[in-house]
């Protein structure tokens, strides 16, 4: 049951796509009051309550204990004390044995989650706007609590199977040469691969929809090239577009009053990499229809996917702050030994970029008419993902296509995927990449992934090989690297077999992991669950943070600490343990419920299926386009025959019935773990 | 078995007490080569080899996988990346069946430790001087190992009995008035406490000894009314000294030239707290003379206690920087529009502080000629140390005093302790403090603890709770946090009493961790170990990273993440769980040696003993003083009878003998798990 409160007058966020009629009664649960133009919610916490949700965010699966902030930011060092991320995902479930309560705050502005921080017995929901529209929705279940609320947000972005492929990915790989080179050494040495991503550096001047003639020569032409080696380019696209003259999407922009405007009804601008940039007003129709229509050039070139990013907005910063600045520090130089005063600069150029002041000096405009940016923040990433989702379905009609974002606000998970953003090569974001998974899926987001190896610093060969086991299962399977860090192609390390072996395990997996995925999204169901969702009656599997459900039957444990020589598992039913190596070089271990310490190498990873219940593997490829899923091998701990519907479709179609694509398969042979060959 | 290599002409550290020839051969293991006058050492790692040691550093009690560099700075964000802290204690074990290598490298400059970074298989020690003593170390096993060196660097230092008890601290102390109300509220609520430390607040403009008349009217009466209470007051002193004529630290220090020298002869000054600054030349044997006596006032007002603050020594910018850096960002305001200028700038502003440059534009004088800061760099901390405890014994002979540093060298374990320096209010550093443990233990640092309940940032009411259960174990228990954060006395927090609760535990178990301290350091053992230094051969035990063996027969496991119901423990051998809530509120649990998920209230944590092995607690107080050790109760899982050696003293005679106080106490009673009182 889904009820709906609506408090002033919100601005419509386009989340939502089933019209509710507002109750007119109080809240449930939640004690509301209103001060100083906001709207607090107040519930009361027992000591064990645990709160689900909220997307993308620091912290565990259990999100007690912190504040959160929705106000998307481009912020790259996710320590556990940050309240954003690049994305709002302001839908939360409060769980205890006697008590349910989904809850989605459909507010495009900041709103904040004080989640226990303050006091650990209670949680405070405030939104500044004070305009919103609030559901409450309670359902049984968690699993059914989430598929309501999924199914009042609309059924999620289905990415091309190619996309389910390997990616490499490197903010760096300047040109076509560059390109080659990589895609050679995979292909060279048998690493299976399906993508490459282009960071910024292949464009001029980092201005959008160009690239450079010297460093691509005939952009269609190496298209073409990579295509026959089975590689799709995935070039990227940011939100700012630069302020100069003869350059068509600035011109084009201006003439069609595409961009966000100041009080005085000039453009707002401010830097970002390609310097001065105006801000195309995704939140206007006719502003969304001009800038889709600007990726025709490059998918008419044969382009397929696209990942678009500093759509928060980032900004370096406004003309307007940096010049405060200055003057500020004019007045500092003659105050040289005032320690106080060089700080207070300091802290005035950190806090140049995405300023609040900033955001609030522009407005869109909207059917709503014209409103402040601040009020609708959160909205501008996933409406710039909206306007390129629209260009590029009107160029490629009826087909799927690969596009993520780093910004997101719930409503685009309808368009495209979401990466987490901007990670470090940190063991700990191991950890919060899966953490952030389940979350992410309630919301929709079920195409997303973590840039695997770390993007800022350094990586090393252990993390980037644990990184790669993680990703295994991911559904977007990315390496990527910040320019200046070290290269980390996996090529590049000693153990460069070993990595790719567990490559070669995501493509053995991958027309079930496709399966479960596809099934997931067309019901409006997870992919990735916390265990609690599956056995909400075990307190143990309650609290479990480093462990996940997969698909209809499967669990994912990784590892995610230097040096260790295995991990603690625990089993909420029997399952069986396939301990990976390589796509042909595993071990089957049955294991009982409870808690188990398993052993795995550096190069060991595993995966958990319930008993009686298939996994299925290919015969693998280099690239989706190799596989062949004609004849697998099913994998289980059986105690009789089993049967698993298998997901299979073109890959490609942008409107899959479920029904016709599921295709039936029996599993049987003798009681015990087995190997069973399907054709 | 110790043998010494002499590298160029070493200076003298003082870290080692044992004269030794070094050898003519070459050096066992490790291929030696130099290059650029830097002297570098190899050594190929086998896939099991672990790596203990490096004192205070980040990641985990194995430092294999990340380059570390000894290069003591204040740095405040202790991330997994960071390659150097507060101190370096140039200390490693090289472990794998079979071989065991210790290693100590003797050299006060730039160090770095490359452990299978660049590449898992080869650890890379490069040494910038070149200059250095190295000592290899063989002796059977770790636990012998580890003796024999810290007999090669001399006995720890002892602090009083007092300092095992509860202190409170905060940086914003800034009157009696506010001392006093934090006692108060103590006192009246019970909560045990034993000491309050002031931070800068308590000075006059932050100038190294003295303090606000305004603020502490009558000193000495002050002190003599806390200690009524049973309170030590413990007043900070940093390392820099204003740059004030008329100042007399100032005055005497300049008319002794005890300051560190510039190139052309004059005083080196760097803006510190106070502003600009001098900084004694704690290198030189007249100035720790004239350093220590500065300490004798406060000594003669009742002070019985310090901590060394800012001495790596931390500088916030020199003014010739400082002025290079206003003359960029004059050049960079007529250039607005260039981000990569403004980014530059914001870097030169963050360089500002502890910059290489500055450490390389300074000398000191010593017995062996005039030396440069960044050649002996990392002794700075340790020699203020040195002075310090000079001082202080000068003026209370025969007695000990409490002190703690927040820089150290090899060498300072002997003048006192350290704390783990400005960490934050992160679950992470719950873990990253207790993994700190073992490696300052190994260089002797016995005496030692972090901030509990985090320095910087907001701490919540679970975060301090699951510190303060570390804390209980920690020699050092002291709750710090920084000026403009939350206020972490626990009063402040619902749960007050629950936490008031752990602390009577630390004051229950005091008599007996005071005893398992004293042990360890009068035999220069480890008063906290890995679990592989007691079980070598058990290959499950040679990795846990979130376990500590505790003196002679106890473990701890503390809980150190968010929401965690309970947690996992590897039980090497059969062992007994008190699971306390509080000094008089504990369950008994037996427990097989193996793996066990055991659960754990937020207000509930565990120390594990032996089996056949007896914990002591006594009946507890609300001060060291008023603690009553005359009567223990024994809690043990015993098969018969067993003898403890319980270390007793006055707490504050310098030179104890270990036998002269010990008292053996038998433990008999029925089989099984027990509490038995004696007396």
């Amino acid at each position: 049951m889904i009820r709906k409160y609506t408090f002033g007058k919100p601005f419509p966020t386009g989340a939502v796509v089933r019209e509710l009629k507002a109750e007119t009664g109080p809240v449930p649960y939640f004690r509301v009051s209103r001060e100083e133009g906001r709207v607090i919610l107040r519930l009361d916490l027992s000591p064990e309550e645990i709160i689900f949700g909220l997307g993308e965010s620091v912290r565990g699966i259990n999100k007690r204990g912190h504040t959160y902030r929705s106000w998307n930011m481009d912020i790259t060092n996710h320590t556990e004390d940050k309240a954003s991320l690049y994305g709002s995902h302001n839908f939360l479930l409060f769980y205890r044995p006697d008590r349910m309560i989904g809850l989605y705050v459909d507010d495009p502005g900041l709103v904040s989650f004080d989640l226990g921080e303050t006091r650990l017995s209670e949680a405070v929901i405030t939104s500044e706007n004070g305009d919103l529209d609030l559901y409450v929705i309670e359902n049984g279940s968690l699993k059914e609590t989430v598929r309501e609320f999924r199914e009042l947000i609309g059924r999620s972005y289905l990415p091309p199977r190619w996309a389910f492929g390997y990616i490499q990915s490197r903010w760096g790989y300047t040109g076509e040469e560059n390109v080659r080179a990589v895609v050679k050494s995979h292909r060279e040495k048998h690493i299976p691969l399906d993508g490459v991503c282009l960071d910024i550096d292949y464009m001029v001047d980092f201005k959008n929809f160009t690239w450079k003639p010297s460093a691509f020569p005939d952009w269609k032409r190496f298209n073409e090239e990579m295509k026959r080696e089975h590689i799709r380019l995935i070039p990227i696209i940011d939100a700012g577009i630069k302020q100069e003259k003869g350059y068509e999407p600035y011109d084009t922009g201006l003439a069609r009053d595409a961009f966000c405007r100041k009080e005085d009804g000039t453009p707002f601008t401010a830097a970002v990499w390609p310097g001065l940039c105006c801000f195309p007003d995704f939140l206007n129709a006719d502003a969304r229809k001009w800038f889709g229509d600007l990726y025709r050039p490059l998918l008419e070139e044969g382009v397929e996917g696209f990942w678009n990013d500093m759509n928060e907005p980032s900004l370096f910063y406004s003309p307007e702050a940096l010049r405060d600045c200055y003057r500020q520090a004019l007045e500092q130089c003659e105050r040289v030994n005032d320690y106080q005063g060089m700080w207070s600069l300091k802290s005035s150029l950190d806090g140049l970029a995405n300023s609040g002041k900033d955001f609030r000096s522009f407005y869109h405009r909207t059917e709503q008419g014209r409103i402040r940016h601040d009020r609708v923040h959160n909205l501008y990433g996933a409406k710039m993902v909206q306007a390129s989702a629209e260009g590029i379905r009107r160029c490629l009609p009826g087909r799927r296509y690969l596009l993520f974002s780093r910004s997101s606000f719930t409503g685009s998970h309808r368009d495209g995927g979401i990466w987490q953003g901007d990670n470090y090569s940190w063991w700990e974001h191991i950890r919060l990449a899966m953490q952030m998974m389940p979350g992410l899926n309630m919301c929709g987001y079920l195409f997303s992934g973590c840039d695997l190896g770390g993007f800022a610093l350094n990586t090393t060969e252990d993390l980037l090989a644990r990184f790669l086991q993680l990703g295994v299962f991911l559904p977007l399977m990315r390496n990527h690297s910040a320019l200046y860090t070290r290269e980390q192609e996996i090529y590049r390390f000693d153990s460069w077999e070993k990595m790719r072996d567990t490559i070669t395990v995501r493509y053995a997996l991958l027309p079930f992991l496709y399966s479960e995925f596809m099934k997931a999204a067309l019901r409006n169901e997870m992919y990735f669950r916390p265990l609690a969702f599956d056995y909400p009656e075990d307190s143990r599997a309650l609290r479990v943070e480093d462990q996940l459900m997969l698909g209809e039957d499967c669990m994912i444990a990784p590892i995610y600490e230097q040096n260790a020589g295995g991990r603690y598992v625990y089993l909420p039913e029997d399952m069986l343990m396939i301990r990976f190596r390589a796509a042909g070089d595993y071990d089957l271990i049955p294991l009982e419920k409870g808690d188990h310490y398993l052993e795995f190498g550096l190069h060991e990873f595993p995966l958990f299926v319930r008993k009686n219940r298939p996994a299925l593997l290919c015969a693998g490829g280099e690239s989706t386009d190799e596989l062949d899923d004609t004849s697998l091998t099913a994998l289980g701990w059986m105690e009789g025959a089993a049967e698993y519907d298998l997901y299979r479709d073109d890959g490609l179609q942008a409107e899959p019935k479920l029904e016709e694509h599921l295709n039936r398969i029996r599993v049987e042979g003798k009681p015990g773990v087995f190997r069973y060959t399907l054709s």
